[in-house]
Order: structure tokens, then sequence, then C-alpha cells
């Protein structure tokens, strides 16, 4: 199984929501992408549709925004 | 494990977030609750913190929101 990319920028709402998605699908399953950090995967997280994070994009491609942390507009700053 | 409760209310938003949850945690880790029909349930979802559909409830007690359905008081109409 392709794995899902678990975009966030290091909010306390992320960093719960992180835990929860690692304990429901597994370490191995989710990439962990920082983009307050990895700012070089902010266009690649935008061309996925994230709009805010913490947000999940899984391998079929459909992004699922859950609770909310931040907005993309936000993180660039 | 536990398993985590998917509520939702049969909306469009609801029903692709159903999809992609249920593979990525697998169908036998999760309830699906439909609040719009299953009305007896919508106080519990209240009482699990679940202000919007659809969102799913973590064994551990959190409640994620993902992406956005609709609120709880539109389902109660």
């Amino acid at each position: 199984m392709r794995k899902s990319i678990f975009y966030h920028a290091g909010c306390s709402v992320c960093v719960s929501a992180e835990h929860d998605i690692i304990n429901l699908v597994g370490s191995d399953n989710v990439e962990v992408v920082n983009i307050g950090e990895e700012r070089s995967r902010i266009s690649e997280a935008e061309q996925a549709g994230v709009q805010s994070v913490p947000a999940l994009v899984t391998p079929n491609g459909n992004t699922l925004h859950i609770n909310f942390g931040a907005s993309i507009a936000d993180v660039k700053g």
C-alpha cells in the first residue's frame, strides 16, 4: 500500500491529530511532513488540495482536512 | 483494539470521507453511524465532542472532524 502523507505545521492541534492518525493507520503507513519547517513542500501540499493543516492526503489522492490548526496562508506567513 | 466510531449524515462529503477512512483504518475497526437516520445517537455524538459531520471518534476518545459536511445543528434540523 502506498503511504498517506500527513501535513502539519507543529501546532498543538496538529500534534494531537498526528498521534491519533498514527495510532489509527500505523506509523509505517504515514509520512509526516512539517511544512512549517520543510517549506519547500508547501507547494506540493497545495497541489494536493491541502487548504489547512493538519491534513491527510490518502494514497488515492483524496485530502482529508482534520480539525483545524492553521491555514496554508498562515503557514506561509 | 476498540473500534473508532465514524459519525456521518449521508451527505456527499460524508460518503467520500467514509470510504477514505475505511480504506485507511479497515472496516473491522470502524463503526459507521448515520445520525441523520439513527437520530437517537445524536446526543451520544455531541457528548463525544462531535460538532460537525463527518467526524471520527477514536478509541481513546479524541474527536477528529474530517472536512466539513454539515453541523450537528443542521442534522438536528
